[in-house]
């Protein structure tokens, strides 16, 4: 008995927390490299459904890099790189669709819906949420079809939220002429925040955050302003996959996104922790 | 860390319930005799707060015997009592409505306010809540203004509840004629749980629950059928202030409430206990 | 049948008025000094259930001076006034709340339901309808629990509005840290006007409306500018309990309320000859 | 004063008559031959408007004989009448339908509007309101153009009496194949009151109401139960253009009306001193 | 069935067309002048219960001069002309508003109706649709009851397009005094395609539309911006009954009409042709 | 101009369908055997959204054996067939869902998107729209995850009928514990039609309808009785890919749907010929 009262006073804790939140849009997105067993997934979609429950309303957007690259691979298909960013050719195109849209979007839907949730899965085709256009050539090489967000269309996102249902989202864009697109996931978050002018954008990385003296000692940053890390990243002291990360941050707070957050998806129940404790997890980037 | 971590652990594990609960009206009878300091209070009142913000729908009536008791002497009116029902003249009328409706009531809405529900306290009289009428004489003795529920109107509870308010009701009945009544809280309680059809009516109380051989060894009934109860009712097991709970559950049961309980609100969470963990406390009366 | 038919008339009469107030909110300050017996309430409740039948808004805001010193007597409370204002300590604060809230509040519902009406019983804690803060000293003297309003939460009356509801308002506040406040009935009468945006504020007063050579040939005025009233506070010819009144008045008009009136409760029907007769009674001040 | 005073006490004698009829439906057959001027006709018609302020839904159906036949004449054209119907070929249909949606239903419509309500006239040709078919040979003669009503689309009478209007109807049927009838309107009354399910049907006719022993020494019927009625039409006691309201008045009670009335139009404010004093005037005919 | 499926690819050739229309309000003048016979009417009307079922909100505003005509010659009235405006006496007034409200409205309203769609004929007078008043004198002559549209109250076609109804209005007026007014039909169109902001405004005339060198060699203007067209005013190249139509375009077009059109009534499907082909026909009156 | 006319003329001659077909739910279910090119599949999609346009709500539900196949060949797994379903691995299930839900499913809503629609893709996981279960062995072999629909959930698809949104259902179904099943189209196609009562299901086909003496001398039945159907599956005349589609149909007609039909996809416009011509094309099955 003694056991259950320390839980319920638990809960009773939760409750500043639970009143700061309520009602507000949360877009979570989860990086496909976080992805390595279903244990974690399902731990982690749990947390996104309890949100839900106490009155929340999470979008969740998702990579999907790994299982890209192991189905290009069984399709004996090599893919180049520039700038971490894959070439994609016609071909490519496809299978990052069907792994994107037809395999994981699918699988956070299901494990949503068995835990109890209402998912809707949905790419940028849906309702035409992501319009999206080519990226230019970097370094001389044209990309193929690697898309950047050129706006989006949320109407199927505030119906469903309007209604009981958690969208998540495949990065998937098309254009005005009926192409389709490969768009990076952290881009799509940010802008999908940005167009529902969410209260929260919250990246679920594989590392602990934005860290100061990365090669020598490398801190944890817990808060940050949006100038400073404006600084960080013109004097490149944010490199590789952390950098479409923090220009989504600084994307959405420039259009009316309250707070985001990146934190270690590694840590368990790292969503929760952010948003019902006091000092929350990962670096909190703010006005 | 580690702690917080397990914290978390704790919220999701309250998400079964939360999900189960979801929606559902719950009436709470809140006695007054439980109430004999402040903490207490509010810890209870926390605990309704976080039920409501994780989608339940709670009501709570509430009784007041010792502060009525207690504002008589001060007065200098003496009470008798029949029955453990007080005779209740014009007089002693006017002061249990003044501590009913302007003092208790008030004091719990102002406690559930400043904890961040929006509460709305009600007695009888408001939007005709509770239609009363006179109770017959007991060992041949007129009982004065001691009413029963001839019927209730649940408009303005059904409004409040569709909107964002906890209603906290007095029980205090009013005739068409315009008398004024004191009724039983236990009573108000059921009928309000039968006419709204809750999901549960919960009773909070100065005991551990319904017990069996309770003069020799009392044994705590976990659950109990709602026919077995009838035949302790009938049998002179249940007595004292047991008595009008136990009719309330039956009749709440009988007119569609789904399940009641009696649990000792002298235990910390003993609300959370019951509808957040798979064992509850206190008696069940089920179906 | 010619007596029907000219009460028919006088209905007839009635019309262009009742078009001209169809869908008003009307604020109308019920004084604890107008009842001095039970028939008078009755009739001016009836007043304004028909008030509420022919399409306005009512919403009624009462005090309660000589029944809380009634009571307080009974307790052998004796209570010291500074400028008209009660000390008001925390013993006194109680009774001062359930004199109010426990019984005036709730004997104008339950007439008003007897009639007819759906009347809700609220005071300033309810829905968190009325913020205030302490007054500052008088003579340098602290006058304990006696409050001013700081904000109206108008929610909850906008609710009630908008279904079949007459609210019925006591002037007792909160503040964010759960304090108890008594607040002048005249002074919430005139923000709960401001905040609703009130067509009509009417306070019902025991004299015949505002005076010019009130010492010597009291004449009444029956309309007087916001501007003139300004000069008439403050060359200090407006004196008394009337202070609070005008002062309300002033405050209305200039947040938005159309129009305000001092009329005299005590002559029949004060309302509807108000409302419904092209001179009015009492004293109207307009912009 | 006290004539102002005396004036107020009669609106609140007929409050218990609003609160008895609020929101309910009321078809008024407001007959030609009671249109001798226009003082009468606006007389009529401001009592409608009151109705409608005072929170009733009136239905005005209209006939127009005396105007038909004036303008008949102006054209030269002959009508010949069989048991009380005109004869109606293709010429006179389209005089009878001017003067009817055209000349009298405008007519009405102005003057409820500028008395301050919002009339929509309609004739069964708008929203298809009354189907009609042709009514069977009198005589062996075939009468033309005259219907009768086949059905009722009430759907435009429910959207306005959901918004703030008066509907005003003219007695004209359409046929599915697009021809158009000259219908009794005391017969469109019956029906349209069925089928709303209207609280009350009243006709406004120019004799007193059901007469007993009329050749002799008549004497008003104040109220006549359905069967007493329906023996009365089959032993021929009831002629003439009283025929058609008593027979709409059996249709309607049977199809869910609650209580129909025939009273005499020529009185000053008969509908007020039908639905606002204790004895009514004219006959009632009940279940 | 190759033919059916030509039909079919017709349809298609529709659908772009159909998309960008979906949803506009458009205002139809159908003049009295282009009704010689039945067959031209049912086929207006059928083109317009198309433009409803596939998703536009068409209003139409007819006007009657012809059928005025007609029926002053049966009764013997001799109108007289200035400027084109008939002269319009007391008598004459009445008969005007009962071919216009009574015959032309519910013939158009009928076939509608039996076409399919479900119309409401109104007039001005109808919910006080237009508020008019008297125009001045021309050449020193009163013109009696001509007049001018004031205001619009648009509150009823609203409330019509919200649901499923096409209004049919017919160009009478009211004043506020009561009285009743005969208004140009094109003005009407003008004002209310103005009031509602509607996205087209289409008058169905009996020549080919806007013509230069009218006397020599008339040419057909396909598009004038607003600006030329008032040149061509100024100039009096505009003459005739082409004026008011003219005039009513500019005022729409300066009130926020997005397009007005002059087409040839005359041709089949004028107004098919105009909404769902490429060119058009006749005159369109750009910004 | 005048073939101008002619088309408008065919335009006005869908009326009448238009007006029958008005708000109606139409299944249409894709076969993927259809889609041999993309011309194919955007004339066909084309004509769904013209069908969205003037006033239908159709649903989409595809197939996708052919695209399923030639992705197994490319990745070296070979299918084994029983009773022409596919033994369905793990393996071959994970491709399966990736071509139906993140390719097909996706091509379909961009080109509807492209055309002017708002569609949404989904599979039976989203909003758990299709819970299915294990089919049981055939021929003694298990044949995987071959499941049949248990139930529909049919919630999302009302929510986007209701908003303007065209709803495409892959063919995937789930199960309580979050398994995946592979569902034929056919049965989905009809089970959704029966769970929303759709007034037509079709299937869009490569043959010209259901056909007698089909060894023989092939010929169409244009109509033909449930309860014929049914002797005709008994008696084994019905065979191979037509099995499932007739028993969809028997089951939709016996749940409440109104009538069903099977045509040839192959020929142009197809679905307009069968919805807006008079005798329509294929066979059409009937209560």
């Amino acid at each position: 008995m003694h056991d259950l009262i320390l839980k319920a006073e638990t809960l009773v804790e939760a409750l500043p927390y639970i009143k700061q939140w309520y009602g507000s849009i949360v877009v979570i997105k989860y990086g496909g490299s976080t992805r390595s067993g279903n244990q974690e997934l399902e731990s982690t979609l749990r947390d996104i459904v309890l949100l839900k429950y106490v009155g929340l309303k999470p979008i969740i957007v998702h990579g999907g890099g790994k299982d890209i690259s192991d189905f290009l691979t069984r399709l004996g298909i090599v893919s180049k790189f520039i700038d971490g960013l894959r070439i994609t050719d016609k071909k490519t195109m496809e299978i990052v669709e069907m792994v994107l849209s037809g395999k994981i979007n699918k699988e956070i839907v299901l494990v949503l819906n068995k835990l109890g949730a209402s998912a809707i899965g949905l790419s940028g085709k849906d309702g035409s949420l992501l319009l999206a256009e080519k990226v230019s050539k970097r370094k001389s090489r044209d990309l193929g079809w690697v898309g950047k967000v050129s706006s989006v269309n949320s109407e199927i996102l505030e119906k469903l939220l309007q209604e009981k249902f958690i969208p998540v989202v495949a990065p998937i864009g098309m254009s005005k002429t009926g192409d389709t697109y490969n768009i990076n996931a952290d881009e799509v978050a940010g802008h999908i925040a940005a167009a529902l002018k969410a209260q929260k954008l919250i990246f679920l990385t594989d590392v602990p955050g934005i860290q100061k003296r990365i090669k020598q000692q490398p801190t944890l940053i817990s808060t940050i302003r949006l100038n400073e890390l404006k600084m960080m990243i013109k004097n490149k002291i944010i490199t590789g996959g952390m950098i479409p990360k923090v220009e989504s941050c600084v994307y959405a707070l420039q259009s009316g996104v309250q707070k985001t957050h990146i934190i270690d998806g590694r840590v368990s129940h790292a969503l929760l922790l952010e948003m019902f404790t006091p000092d929350g997890i990962g670096t909190q980037i703010i006005h």
